[in-house]
């Protein structure tokens, strides 16, 4: 029998435990769709404009970072952090020239890391704070911002299978 | 500002509200990705393997309507059903043979109806209900199926960002 809930989770408040259902079952997804795929797959360019399915491996993991600081950390990135992580934030251009030469497990282990990072923070925090609006961008709050993540996840899980589907 | 929250709506029992928000956001980002495009341009083949964003945009419809029969309704799509929307739901050789010709008001319209089946339908439930087994399909629950509703969206929405920027 096929098994999907969502559901609140152990180790987190009920409606964090529910978004983090959503995280994983995302994170599950990306991770079928690129299985198995070879260094040359990974930097596979379909074409000029395309970004390599490798490049939004590593876009997923940046958004997440991203997020990271602004939900929990409660910041803008650093010059620092945004020079390390513009490629895989903007791809284009310099993504193409930059992210390349590396295997699978590079950008799992880069996903798997950056999640735990967000998992032991979102443990320590409750409902209340998932649905204030951000110190720094009071528009938004961090449910948003975390369903924001998954879903930029999503989309561009798309676009890999679009693209794995083609792979010479 | 920009304004981007999940939070329980009224109308709604709360993780019921948190869900229609995220389907709808959801939904605005597709709007906006088909935003202006012609009827040639919606029935644009990118290679003989694609779809075109018609039948994607049918697709979301039909993906939504299908979960409409599986968690309010309990029951399988009846035999005229199936036929009326597989050529939607399998895309394929099918969806680009018999979905064409549309312009985009007819997708919109077909969008806009179907949701209000589904927002109707989950005004008159209740969270106790989102979270429990389907009857039908007892592996999964509503939430779970709506939440995977968005992230279908989400994900052929990627594909329409994609191919939108490489139409002729």
């Amino acid at each position: 029998m096929t098994t999907h809930r969502i559901l609140p989770l152990p180790g987190y408040t009920p409606t964090i435990g529910r978004l983090v259902a959503m995280l994983d079952y995302a994170r599950e997804t990306t991770l079928a769709a690129v299985n198995g795929l070879t260094r040359a797959q990974l930097d596979h360019l379909h074409d000029a404009r395309s970004n390599t399915i490798g490049a939004l491996l590593a876009h997923i993991a940046a958004v997440e970072r991203g997020y990271q600081l602004v939900t929990f950390d409660e910041r803008e990135p650093s010059v620092s952090e945004t020079a390390e992580w513009s490629a895989a934030l903007k791809l284009g251009d310099r993504g193409r020239r930059e992210i390349q030469g590396h295997d699978l497990q590079f950008y799992i282990d880069d996903l798997r890391r950056t999640r735990e990072v967000t998992l032991a923070a979102l443990a320590q925090r409750d409902d209340a704070w998932l649905e204030a609006p951000l110190r720094i961008a009071p528009g938004l709050n961090a449910h948003w911002s975390w369903f924001h993540v998954a879903e930029d996840e999503i989309n561009h899980r798309g676009q890999i299978r679009w693209l794995r589907a083609r792979l010479p």
